[in-house]
């Protein structure tokens, strides 16, 4: 169960299929040059190939532990946890001037796909400490800041996010945790969190909680929440840890995998919290990391499909079993028609996903905040739920060994199963793209990147042997466009109910056409790797991007064929 | 937890979709009047909802165990299995001379997706008893018949099939497990086999194997493999149980899934065998009962695709979450568009499904073997993947509570991967049916279901509000003749390398063609299901079948495209 991330197809979508040049112009990071790019992607899949894959199976064979009122991490998991904050890896994306390393949120992506390929379960945690640090930074007072950041930036500390319970999940409106004014600065939080992820461990000293909670007098929904920090353990004036705060992991949930993430029921009996940001405007603070952390559950996606593929692979070219067409006996069945078909349909889809993820974090970098808002809820659909087929298909791959736990294929396909499902389902992505994204500028933005790829089909025709790219682009914008139009003129009802199938179609069509645009400028730039990439961005002209035309017919029948059926009669007719 | 089988659906495909007249001319089949199969549904569903179901969960979360040399099955399923033996479900579709009920296979059918949805894991145990006893009446001798025969028919000992071992999987040809000759009438069975399903357990008295085996004299490969009977338990003259044979398990697999089902490894050390049918013509006789193995587990996929949506439904209605559009604030989710489309699509596409198992079973109850040849492995493929995908589905209603396990959503995501791999993985079904069932008559089979097919669109258009489904079923059949020529026309490696898009391709216009056509008959016959059942079939017609045409592109582009890439740079570019 061996794995070494792609560190070739991540450097050559990351170096031709973004624009670096424009991220540095932007002054805002340290300058991206080849160089430094080719060495962090080095040591990164090399961390992630020696420190963090080989806890993997370890994680999902001893889940996290409830003892007493500590949860300790599955075995491994402290040390490859402690190596990574060693290495610095928590930093990669934070500014130079608090210790990062200043790297654009590009960068970032190709890193952190290693890591979450390596180890899901454990990778989330410094997934959440990221998110809470942009909600600290964005929301928290000085006072806070000073005393939290220093340490959640170098890993030390970690974060986690407490929205859920019970009765709020999707919709937060409902959230009923209590949190009393002190009178000293501080509130008394009090009330039970779900699905708290790395919410106890014992990996660091400390984890910082940001928790959604109600004040007494504030207006329901979700307009009289706040958001409150608290500590596991209190902080002195000197830095130093004190007491631990009134809050407690009371249950480990038993989930379908990612074992080595510990899902913790939370209670807080009185806790003291740090109002974030302003009284009851606790939902906006949440929403300032939700775009990152969506991007990267799809970065997720890529990552668990690209270590399923490359399990996959490994078998294929070790198993015998009949003789391939053409070959000889003792030929390995990667030799199969149909085997090769699954191996090459995982990767070629998978580089279009990847594209996906390094268009949003490239909007991202350079501000285009309505690009980053309309590709993310794509990249985060897209990513995770071609992170389950492809995981699925690499069990298949596997034959019976795809179905007995110890080959590790089925580890990946019950990870993978998460990712559409948390940090907004994927649902309610695709409602957050047609409901909000698209309608709010009246599709100004998705014409105006529908444009953008157009541009691009010449520069596609004319790299040379990418001409099959080239048309499936030019048939696969003319389907979003027109299918944007059939959204953009629907009734609400009409929308939401083609929403889903409109999100895969234009990922189809703009993860296909940033992939081909991609390889051709590589091909431009004369890349060594230039030729397979193009293979691989012709199979998914000629055998992906083509999906969409049948969705576009889905599109078109609304919502009608969705509703005909009388609900009462759903369990049977 | 609870689960009830859609028997009006069920009923109304039965009745309105197999032609219960023809096969009850064939004289072949004890009457299935109206009355006679409602009897028969109403008293399986019952069966299915009241005895099995209960014990599903207990089987995922207390997995047979291997205690000595025996298998104890999960708790409660030894009296679950005595209870279907008592009621006689074992003898559905067994003649009446011997004992059975002597139904058609096509009220088998649906007699099995209930029991397969109520418990996947014990299902398997009277499917491989029912697979045995076809190979056994076949081709054992008349004294092997008489003496195991009665007992299996009956369910009171149970059938296993020793095919798998380490290194002959997908291909039986490298068997090694050796047959010696006692010089008695018996052989001595020597070898280690795996992967052998209920191969032991404690829910009857005798376990009946048989076992592929290679004489010391044979030929290599698959034309040396001879078959044997191998009874757990000796019989002796008089019918009552001996000492057991020289054979036992000595491991079971940890699975992802079916926990509930003993997966074992056998170990043969001289064990007494019969030999059935004639020497080195093992793999024929055990391709008897291949497929109405295969069929059963396109049933399978559909079942376990069933039991999920249910689930899903029920928490759909439950859960509130959010107010959805056009409704007051405590609507349940089922009521958000985007809830409801993933509903409507899995019952939508449980139904094409559902048709392509009855026209299998209809095709071998009237002798037609070339069509049930043909619809074989289409049904299989297509059956199990869209298990799969439902399961996935049915997760992603439940949101984060569909990763817990507690839900049991994910009970059935897990279960549900076994079926695209075993009886032949979905590769070999694929590349049965275009290198084997299409080629070997020159597509001529396909043709005439084709045509058949079309003579159908034009009752269609005349049913009443099925419009969008004639045009839907016109245009795919077009499509599906178009890839055929493709197909028929292509090298082999042209036509292997599409053969899982090309099946995929067919199910879709055949599924949703014959779901189609009878809804239009039911509909002509007044059958109170009828509206219903149309507003599924629009579905179909809209949403589903015309994934047709992308696929057309894909299967036009051959084999070029999936090695085009080369091998040695797999794992990376």
């Amino acid at each position: 169960m061996s794995f070494t991330p792609p560190v070739n197809a991540i450097g050559f979508l990351l170096r031709h299929g973004t624009d670096l040049g424009a991220i540095s112009e932007t002054g805002r990071f340290e300058e991206p040059s080849d160089d430094l790019v080719g060495a962090i992607l080095t040591g990164a899949s090399e961390f992630a190939r020696d420190v963090w894959a080989p806890t993997n199976w370890e994680g999902d064979q001893n889940p996290a532990k409830l003892e007493g009122d500590d949860v300790i991490a599955s075995p491994g998991f402290k040390e490859a946890y402690q190596a990574f904050v060693e290495g610095g890896w928590q930093t990669v994306s934070l500014p130079q001037d608090i210790g990062g390393m200043g790297l654009p949120s590009v960068v970032s992506v190709a890193v952190n796909e290693m890591l979450y390929a390596s180890n899901m379960a454990l990778g989330l945690c410094p997934m959440l400490t990221s998110s809470a640090v942009q909600a600290i930074k964005a929301h928290a007072s000085p006072e806070l800041q000073e005393t939290y950041l220093p340490k959640m930036l170098a890993g030390e500390w970690t974060g986690a996010m407490c929205l859920t319970e019970p009765q709020a999940g999707s919709d937060l409106g409902p959230v009923r945790t209590k949190a009393m004014d002190n009178g000293d600065g501080t509130y008394a939080i009090t009330g039970q969190k779900i699905y708290i992820t790395w919410g106890d461990h014992d990996c660091a000293d400390n984890v910082i909680h940001l928790v959604l909670a109600r004040l007494p007098d504030s207006p329901e929904g979700s307009r009289g929440i706040s958001l409150f920090l608290c500590p596991k353990m209190h902080v002195n004036d000197d830095g130093s840890l004190g007491e631990r705060n009134d809050f407690k992991p009371i249950g480990l949930e038993h989930k379908l995998g990612i074992h080595g993430s510990p899902t913790c029921v939370m209670e807080f009996n009185g806790a003291t919290g740090y109002l974030v940001g302003e009284v009851n405007r606790g939902l906006a603070c949440m929403f300032t990391m939700m775009n990152e952390a969506r991007l990267f559950v799809g970065v997720q996606g890529v990552a668990i499909g690209e270590r399923a593929y490359q399990a996959a692979l490994q078998y294929a070219n070790d198993r015998v079993q009949g003789v391939p067409p053409g070959q000889e006996p003792g030929a390995p069945i990667v030799e199969h028609p149909d085997v090769r078909r699954m191996l090459i349909d995982m990767k070629a889809k998978l580089m279009g996903a990847r594209m996906l993820g390094f268009a949003t974090a490239e909007a991202a970098d350079l501000h285009r905040h309505k690009r980053e808002g309309l590709l993310t809820p794509i990249c985060k659909s897209y990513g995770s739920d071609l992170g389950v087929s492809v995981a699925s298909t690499a069990v298949q791959v596997h034959g019976g060994m795809g179905f007995v736990e110890e080959t590790g294929a089925a580890q990946h396909f019950r990870d993978s199963r998460i990712a559409p499902i948390y940090e907004g389902t994927n649902g309610i992505q695709a409602i957050d793209l047609v409901g909000r994204k698209l309608k709010r500028d009246g599709g100004e933005e998705m014409r105006a990147l529908i444009g953008e790829l157009r541009d691009a089909v010449e520069g596609v025709r004319n790299a040379g042997d990418l001409d099959v790219c080239a048309r499936a682009m030019e048939q696969g914008l003319e389907t979003l466009s027109t299918a944007t139009d059939i959204v953009l003129n629907a009734t609400e009802v009409d929308a939401l109910a083609v929403a889903s199938t409109y999100l895969d179609l234009a990922a189809h069509v703009i993860g296909g056409s940033l992939f081909a645009k991609a390889v051709a400028r590589g091909k431009q730039s004369g890349d060594a790797h230039a030729a397979n990439m193009a293979a691989l961005a012709r199979y998914h002209a000629l055998r992906v991007m083509p999906a969409a035309d049948g969705m576009l017919e889905a599109i078109r029948a609304g919502a009608d064929p969705v509703f005909a059926f009388p609900r009462a009669q759903l369990a049977d007719v």
